[in-house]
């Protein structure tokens, strides 16, 4: 009894039309991170399960995939897993080949990454993750590159976004100037969710986690400054006063806007106090990206990190770094229906065959078109019109050519455009002029 | 302490140059399929135990990774395997995705496989595939395109080569006449090592594998056939007077090798009667393209089958397709030094920076550069001139624009040309044209 075929939960296929558009998206990506001198590298599938664990919290170890050792010599065989995402096998990378890099190193990554999660919509067991990344310099132009190049990705995508900004050491000065310095990630787990569960609610966290209501009364003028980044900062300055670490926050954040300015950026960027990303190895610039005109939640995020490489022996080392998620911006250009037409079809004439004598003849046309890089089919079997047309109908092929005893005397084809029915006979020149 | 930081054995990581050089063989090849209306499909790296076991024989079921499942159900849950190859996977999709296909469906697919072998060299436990397959017709014009895809790729990748075919229908044929016909496996697999280990240590293992001395004797002359192609069919034609698979085969072979003069081919091919390639599953044609000017094996091998998909409940549904070994196709192009050289960089300019008023200037031009489609970098912070040099002879980036006060106030820069190591000061428009 032959088997029902299947694949793994949480896992996809993708067809042609999906590949097409997905590559439409990494292609884009990858367009605009060559254009600052960023380059690809690939890690493996599989790392040793010591580069893996503890790398992502109690809960991330238990998404890990593991890959059982087989073979004579499997017990002896260091544990193996699959990639949960790409941030730590670079930092892996950086330090492993530390010796033959030039910094700052400036790389992307465009790798599948596996976790066990429960699947449901929209969360999957194995997807892709596009990642960039310099390292190396604790510059500033870092965040603005970052920075300009979401501007680019998304204007080249046609999506309206919204950067949302935020750093790290303005939240640890908030931390210390209302007298919790010890719980800056406390406040940040807590005012992350602020967005989904309601100011309330984040209070009511901020207690559980060890704030007096005293610390928490503080912390509400800051979570409500509005106006303008310039407006924000300027009250920053003196809510943060007392607070060195805050005040360095700050200007970092003046400095890219000022370069933003400098490079007439026209991203929409929102200095939002309440974004903190649960990760805890960010420390200065953070960085979401929401799309306006769908409710999806971040497409794009990241953010600078002082010690990233220190784990694997290689501390103090710099850098900043953006990962965009190719899956929500697939739902989000489906939804907008902004992937482009003409994608749709690779093949642009296909050749119907009525016998051996048409198919000869389609033979060398075929070759002579495909040598002016036209892609060409040739429909393998003289068959009945209607399957050949549907075929050509169901793979969106915009031309077919139709070949009988007067073309093959005239040296012409019957060439039939598959959107407007119209048909004509053309010759070779004018057949590759048309396409 | 730290981890002393490394990737497990038979892995490995892939640098700027390296995908830059593998992105190249990717792109070549994919450029040729989509030539030919081939349209690309990927799957999950893992599939169900079941979908993978006994495809692969004993020595393969032995090789397959397995992941071990996690989280609550895990007992409940089907057991997962690491792909194997493509091949499987595509059979699987086939059957799964049928009702959505339109047929003859033409795909490609260029992933990793991954294989618990002991590792060496050339031989690794993570690989790339690139495979491409028509399947859901018989027609012999999928082997023709198939040719004509081995003759464009190497002809775009400057590699000779030459291709060796053979038809599984001649083999049986041969096993037919000499008297053996239940023993056509045991020939393939005892001739197919002719090449490895020489005529009398097969003739020994086709005594062992229960051909007598009689059928031996009957298969030399077979196995000794020389000539041209037509020399060989015509002598073929005699010899299989009396096995109807046997001249279907001749046949099939004489169809091609027709269509072939048609289209004009120029690739060099060898009807080789020891080709047997090893896979049962193959029923018509077999291909292997060997480089002639690099001693490395087969670097693209395919055949006809005719039930792949029979195994997942899809009987009769022929297909031909070939795989191109992109790991040799790379040692291939490193050993004859074919890979083009402007491959090594993908940044055409560096702007140098000396302090925050030149930062600024240079971050106006790199945003026009990059908007007229030039790959630009700016060095992230004023260091030593030797330093930032270095730093562009690392990247192999070819030009390094240098902004002083003069040039501040001329509105240009300084460029210096990298090789050469000649200046010249020059306007943006110049610098754009330059570019």
């Amino acid at each position: 009894m032959a088997q029902k075929p299947s694949i793994p939960k949480g896992t996809r296929d993708f067809g042609q039309m999906e590949m097409a558009r997905r590559n439409y998206i990494f292609d884009t990506i990858k367009g605009v991170f060559r254009l600052y001198g960023f380059q690809q590298i690939e890690t493996p599938a599989m790392e040793n399960l010591s580069t893996l664990m503890g790398k992502y919290g109690e809960e991330g170890d238990k998404l890990l995939f593991r890959i059982q050792n087989s073979g004579e010599k499997a017990a002896l065989a260091p544990e193996k897993g699959l990639r949960y995402d790409l941030t730590v096998p670079f930092a892996r990378y950086v330090v492993q080949h530390r010796e033959e890099l030039s910094f700052p190193f400036k790389r992307f990554q465009i790798q599948p990454v596996w976790r066990a999660d429960r699947p449901q919509k929209g969360r999957y067991r194995e997807f892709y993750q596009c990642d960039v990344d310099v390292i190396g310099s604790d510059s500033l132009l870092g965040e603005l590159e970052l920075i300009q190049i979401v501007e680019e990705v998304y204007r080249r995508l046609g999506i309206n976004v919204c950067l949302h900004i935020n750093n790290r050491k303005i939240l640890a000065g908030i931390a210390e100037v209302i007298g919790a310095p010890d719980k800056m990630i406390d406040i940040t787990v807590a005012i992350d969710k602020l967005d989904k569960i309601g100011v309330e609610a984040v209070n009511a966290e901020l207690k559980e986690r060890g704030l007096n209501d005293e610390q928490v009364a503080a912390l509400q003028p800051i979570l409500n400054l509005s106006g303008s980044t310039a407006d924000k900062l300027t009250a920053l300055k003196t809510i943060l006063a007392n607070s060195e670490v805050g005040l360095k926050g700050v200007e970092e954040m003046e400095t890219v806007f000022n370069e933003l300015s400098i490079v007439n950026c026209q991203l929409s960027i929102e200095l939002d106090l309440c974004l903190a990303r649960g990760l805890n190895y960010y420390t200065g610039a953070i960085f979401e990206v929401k799309a306006l005109d769908a409710q999806i939640g971040s497409i794009t995020g990241g953010g600078r990190y002082d010690n990233l490489t220190g784990i694997f022996g290689l501390p103090n080392v710099s850098g900043v770094g953006i990962s965009f998620g190719a899956d929500r911006i697939y739902d989000v250009l489906t939804e907008l229906d902004l992937f482009p037409k003409e994608l749709q079809s690779t093949t642009q004439i296909l050749f119907a065959t009525f016998g051996d004598t048409e198919l000869r003849y389609a033979l060398g046309w075929a070759k002579e078109l495909r040598a002016h890089d036209i892609a060409v089919e040739v429909y393998p079997e003289p068959t009945k019109m209607k399957k050949q047309m549907g075929y050509a109908d169901d793979k969106k092929i915009p031309y077919v050519a139709i070949v009988g005893g007067n073309e093959m005397e005239t040296n012409t084809v019957m060439l039939k455009n598959m959107a407007t029915g119209e048909q004509k006979q053309v010759t070779l020149a004018e057949l590759i002029d048309n396409l």
